[in-house]
């Protein structure tokens, strides 16, 4: 079965930054759909101005991951798109959100923290070391890979210790930044990447789409168990 | 310093069943207020019907462990005071829901799932297990022990995967449930501990008592270091 | 590729005892085998009586995932060869101990705790609850499973805290018991599964075969990052 | 109850190496130790060349956490001291390895992986990244700590996925490391810290001797459940 992946993008720096527009002609969620797409997977796009935002229950009912990127307009996703992202993460779909999509509705609600950080644009040198190299988000990579330029995350990063750590960053101006996180809330498997400011070309690199592609795979929904929620017989004779 | 601890219950049973009143005169507040009192905590109770329930920025601020029981009425509390709630286990307040404060909206609100459940009301034996002796939650402990007659709780519990399982609980009817849970959020330390039926005299059990307290202590705020979140400035030179 | 499986056995019982012999005509590792060809896996077998135990260098090289039944000759196991297998295990290979494996030398060694529990030979039933319902180990099972008579373990486990629990078990005679749990050392995954006692015909089980061929696939190596330690030349000039 | 401390160095570099001898006049063991009483435990040194390397039963029985330094003798440690100090950690002392300690003999046993990294003799700036700032190990520093030159250790750290990561470094040279890992084996607690180095005067600094002095206090022993393992009887009636 081909894995269906939906690219979320809110796609407000490509209409207000020449800049922007340049380096994505198609969007963020167009880069990384052409990748996703030569990689061999069924992906859909979607960005907030469309009806619903574009993430109406059809479609996230066909949905295996959800691709999320987004900065600014956090805050103008609804409150019923986001816990219907959030509902079906729990019923085993994928969530991948990328850099400031830490700050998504849907990643907060999934987490229960506040997910904040220290930043700084700056523009410094990024090094992403694999810290976890048997895990398959990782695979295909080199122990390490450059950024050559970006925003700056740094630690402390407030979120719920991790199932595992894959990537720690390493930055110029001396911080460092847990840089990939895997968590599983219900059925879904969630993967935080942070790497994806939009001033740089960063989903043109390689390593970022290999990451990228690795864990669509990874956060794809499994079979797993039946479920029986709710009022339920006993199973053994009780004492009643 | 004495810990401040705040016990919260929704208090409806008290009110409107006879036996319920009979078996906590003072609310199963009251109960585990006098208990922790004894133990010579620095104990204050709060319920439902309190303005703001209770729970106002001072208050919660002066409290350094929230002991929380709920039930019927998990959807009348407001939502502003749930978040303060989350608000302050983020900053460090320890948060410790009992029973059916599983489906309360600060602990669902930390948990980012659902926190769904089976359920029998049966009146069953349960015996409740041990399974990190190591924990200091299980201070004093024997190895297991019984509660004569409750409602039985079954899994699959939706919840993250827990920090750290220290109880199992075994029910007659042929279930088990993870009964006790330790997670993090933000600072604030979360136990959430299974026993406490209303229909029960649970909260009047030794063993019982003598987990809430270990949980009180271990779920205290500790001081942990400074942090400084925002635009921040390069530690290092940087190629600018 | 097709997975390549290994299946050990001590192969004591079925030499010292009829009863089993009857149960299991080819021995434990011949039951197991057959169900995992017939799920078109490339099966070897291997036991204790085989020069080196059958685990030489080339076939562990040539191991995917080892399944590993063991009981009463746990000791007898040479160190060269325990300490092989965990070797392997770190480069990636999986590791399935089942029933009293978990005293195996390998499994202890890559733990680095007792793996103590409670016991009783008592013909019980126990019930294997899925715990964690969105775990690929849990593909196509039912809520639970039933195995009618087995031996019964007991909590406390005294193993690290696990990465995942999938399965408790709950017993006729009051005990619980975490019979399903994931870890990883190294690349290498491991799964811990408690049913199995050699006295029940346990691996004729369509549920108990299930859960075997589902951690066969869980545990199988993927790929993963390039890994370089050792001494390292510095990536950024330094103030030398 | 004031904790006992035992804190054992392999003392060689300071008999080989008279800058070392300088730098720590009564060996790293006599400097930490100082600290250590200073701030109100009752401490105890011994060194590999005492009798049984200053570790025998009566001793360990007495220990509350064992602070642990070793490098250039860690296989001169003989197995059976490196057993007891593993099985007194199963039964409840705190074990806090620092530096190359990690590749000691008992933390290896603990973890069960072979704790590999990447190293550089550099004399590099290293800063110290609190990423728990919620954590009791750093009650009272800042959000980050330097030492001014060091050795560098590198990414990946072959250890098992930590209970909680609580510092992370960076270096000068580009490398990143989780330099305080949390782990629990048994009862015992575990603590490794990375910072340790004998070419540099890292034991003398107010952040480092406050890192250990809050190590020592969350990795001692608390009273935890009763465990009775092995042959045990139902505690329910069963069907025989």
């Amino acid at each position: 079965m081909t894995i269906r992946v939906t690219v979320w993008n809110e796609n407000v720096h490509e209409q207000e930054e020449p800049a922007v527009a340049e380096r994505y002609p198609n969007g963020i969620h167009g880069t990384i759909a052409d990748h996703l797409e030569a990689a061999g997977y069924d992906v859909y796009t979607a960005t907030l101005d469309d009806p619903d935002h574009g993430l109406d229950d059809e479609t996230l009912a066909d949905t295996d991951v959800l691709v999320w990127w987004s900065h600014c307009a956090n805050d103008s996703v609804r409150d019923i798109v986001a816990n219907r992202v959030v509902d079906r993460v729990h019923e085993g779909m994928g969530f991948i959100p990328l850099h400031s999509g830490k700050n998504s509705k849907p990643f907060k609600r999934l987490m229960g923290t506040t997910c904040n950080i220290k930043y700084r644009h700056g523009g410094e040198r990024e090094r992403v070391w694999v810290v976890d190299p048997g895990h398959p988000i990782a695979d295909g990579l080199d122990e390490q890979f450059v950024i050559p330029a970006t925003e700056t995350y740094g630690e402390p990063y407030d979120v719920p210790e991790p199932d595992r750590t894959v990537f720690v960053s390493w930055f110029e101006g001396g911080e460092v930044f847990r840089s990939g996180l895997c968590y599983r809330r219900g059925r879904g498997r969630i993967f935080a990447f942070r790497p994806g400011h939009e001033e740089y070309p960063i989903f043109h690199q390689a390593a970022v789409q290999r990451v990228i592609e690795n864990a669509v795979e990874w956060a794809s929904p499994t079979e797993g168990a039946s479920i029986g929620w709710g009022e339920t017989d006993p199973l053994e004779s009780t004492g009643e």
